[in-house]
C-alpha cells in the first residue's frame, strides 16, 4: 500500500471523470492534492474521444445531468475497448428512474471497482427487477449490512467492490478488507464520497497496483489525511481545506504505518 | 428561533434543491454545515420523482440551464401535490428572457417562501407584464425600497417574502421583521444569497416552525455565522471557509441572543 | 500597470463568463475578491441577451457542456456587435473533437485577448487544418515554445495572446512583455488558470486600459497575490483560500513594486 501511493505521486495518473457538477470542485482539487491529473468533459461528443487518453476513468453518477447521460455509456465502451481502467461510483442510486437501471447496466460492463455507501451497494445488488434500500446517497446502514451484497458483486462482475461508512469495507469476492480509519466530519463535506470514488480510479489507473491494493490503498489515502485534517479543523469548512492540504503532505510511509487494516 | 434552529440540527432536514452549478459547492456545503442534508439532482426525469421524499424543496434560478427549465416546473408541481414547502430564489430577473417570466409563472403556484434581493422582488412584483428593476443578482437597491413589493406578493400569493440586504427583511404580507445582522464580506463571496435561499428550505422543511419564524431564523443563522466568521477573517477567502465553520458550531441559543430582530 | 489595478477596484466591471462548471467556484469567488463582478448564464437563450450589459465577456472551453457549446456563438456575436471586449481561454483543445474547431472559428472573430498554455496556443495557431500539440490543459511545455505561434496569432487577429506558465508570456504581435512571477501551488489547484481568463476579460473591460496592459495587469495580479498566498499555505487547500484572501488584500501599488516583468 506504500507502494501504492508512492507510484500515484510518482505517476501522476490522468483521471478522466464524468461527475456531478456540485461535487466537480472537491473532486478535481482532490484529485490535484493527492498528485493525479483530472479532466472533466462530460459530454457525448466529447468524452469518449478522451477517454482513451486517460489512465483511468470515473463514472459518478452524481447530479446526474442530461449531457452526462448521454455520454457515460459510450465512454465506459471506450474503456473498455482501449483496456482502460474504470469506476463506478453509483451515487444515490434507488428511487431516481434514470440513474438505478443506468448503473444495473454499467455494472454488466464489468467496472475495475464500485465504490458506493452501503445503501447503494444493496439496491445495486438487487438486479434488473429489484428495488432500493435506504435513502440514497444519505445511508445510515454500515457496511458490514452490505457484505453479502458486495461480495456478489464482485463475483458476478469481477469487479473490486469498496463499501463506504465508519469503517470502509473493500472486496474482490474472495476476502474482505476493512479499513478502520476516517473521520465523522467527512459526512459533513458535500463530495468526499465521490472524492474516494476518483482516487480509486486513479489508483487503478496505475498498472503496476492490483485491484483491491488500489481501492484500500485509496480509502486508506483519504481516511488518513482526514485523521490528520480533522485534528485541528474548527469545523467543516476548515475541515474541507486541511483534507487538500493532508492529501497533498501525508506521506506513503505514513499511510501505511497510520492505516488500521484488517483482512478476513 | 432559538427553537427553529435548534429543530433544524434535530431533525437534519433534506432538501432538494435545484439551483445554479456556480453555486452549488457552498449551498451543499452550507446545508451540511448547519445540519440539514442536501439532495441537487436537476433533471426533468430524476428531479421530480425525488421531490417527494424531501422535507423542503428549493428552486433557485441561479446559472439556470437547460436541464433545470425543464425541471423546474414538474419538481414545484411535485412539490405542491405531496404537500412540500417550497422555495423560490429568482436571482438575476430582470432582463434574463427565461428566468423572468418563469419567475412569475413560479410565484403563482404558492411558494411557501421567496427570497430574492431589492431589485429581484420589486421586479417580481410588477407581474407578467412588467419590466425589470435595477441589475439583478448584483442589487444596489436597499431592502426597504422593496417593502411594498414584497408585501404585495406575500398577500396575493399567501407566501412569506425575505428581501436581502445589510438589513434584510421578511414579510407576511401584515408584519414586517427587520434582521440587523450581518458582514460585507458575505457580498464579496459568490452564492450566499443562494445560501440563505437553502437554509430557509431547510427551516421551512420543519413540521414544527411556522413561515415567518423559519424564513427569520434562516437569516439570523446565516447572518450571526457571518458575524463570528468575519471576526478572524484575512478576507473573502478565508471568511467562505469560516462561515461554514460557523453555521456548523453557533448554537441555538447564541443565534437567538445575537439576532438583531425588530418587528412592525 | 498600478493604474489598471487600481482601475479595476474602482470601477468594478461585470464579467458575463461563459465557462465549465468544474471551475465556476473559483471563477466567480476570484473575480468577487479581485475587485469585479460575475454573471455566469451560459444557454443561447440568455446568455446572448445579457451579455450587453457586461462590461466583457469571457469565453472558457472548460468542461464545454450543450448548454454552453450553443450559446458561445451568439454571445461572442452580442458582444462583437455591442462593442464588448471579449476573453477566449481555449482550454484542453487538441484532442477534443468539438472545442478545437470550436476555438479556431471563435478566434476568427478577433477576440480583444487570447488566454491559453503553451500547448493550447500552438495548437490553437495550427489553424484549421492543423493536429494538436501536447496534452491540453496539462501542458508541460514552456511559453517560449509558443511565442512564434502566440505572435501569430495576435497579427492574424488583432488581438492580445497571453501564454501561462512558469513565466507568462504577454504579446501583441510586435513585443513580448514577460511576467516572471507566480508560484508552483497554481497548478496544484484547479481553475486557476481559468481564473486568469477571467481577471484578464475583467481588465479588458475597463475602457481606460489598453489591451497588453489590462492582461500583464490581470497576470501580475494573479501572480504576485499567488507569491504572497503561498508564503504560509500548508499546501494547496489553504494556498486556494489565501489566493482569494491575497486578490482582495494586495494593493495596486504592490502589484507594481512586486511584479517582475521583461518587455523586449
Amino acid at each position: 500500500m506504500e507502494r501504492a501511493v508512492a507510484s500515484l505521486r510518482d505517476r501522476a495518473p490522468l483521471v478522466h471523470g464524468i461527475t456531478g457538477t456540485a461535487t466537480q470542485g472537491l473532486v478535481a482539487d482532490g484529485l490535484l492534492a493527492a498528485g493525479a491529473r483530472p479532466m472533466l468533459t462530460s459530454t457525448r461528443a466529447e468524452a469518449p474521444t478522451l477517454v482513451p487518453i486517460a489512465n483511468a476513468l470515473l463514472v459518478n453518477l452524481g447530479s446526474l445531468n442530461n449531457d452526462a447521460r448521454e455520454a457515460i455509456k459510450p465512454s465506459v465502451e471506450a474503456a473498455v475497448a482501449h483496456g482502460i481502467p474504470w469506476v463506478l461510483d453509483p451515487t444515490a442510486i434507488g428511487l431516481a428512474p434514470v440513474r438505478t437501471p443506468l448503473a444495473r447496466e454499467l455494472v454488466a460492463l464489468a467496472p475495475t471497482a464500485v465504490r458506493g455507501n452501503a445503501s447503494e451497494v444493496l439496491t445495486l445488488a438487487l438486479g434488473a427487477g429489484g428495488g432500493h434500500v435506504g435513502r440514497g446517497a444519505d445511508s445510515t446502514i454500515t457496511p458490514d449490512a452490505a457484505v453479502v451484497a458486495a461480495r456478489d458483486i464482485s463475483r458476478a462482475h469481477g469487479c473490486v467492490v469498496a463499501v463506504s461508512g465508519a469503517v470502509d469495507l473493500v472486496t474482490d469476492g474472495r476476502q474482505e478488507v476493512r479499513v478502520a480509519n476516517g473521520h465523522p466530519l467527512l459526512t459533513q463535506v458535500s463530495g468526499t464520497g465521490c472524492l474516494l470514488g476518483a482516487l480509486s480510479a486513479a489508483m487503478v489507473g496505475l498498472d503496476d497496483v492490483a485491484g483491491v491494493v488500489a481501492v484500500v490503498a485509496a480509502t486508506a489515502l483519504l481516511t488518513v489525511a482526514s485523521e490528520r485534517a480533522a485534528a485541528n479543523a474548527a469545523g467543516p469548512g476548515s475541515f474541507r481545506i486541511r483534507l487538500l492540504d493532508e492529501l497533498n503532505a501525508v506521506s506513503s510511509g505514513e499511510v501505511a504505518l497510520r492505516a488500521r487494516l484488517t483482512c478476513e
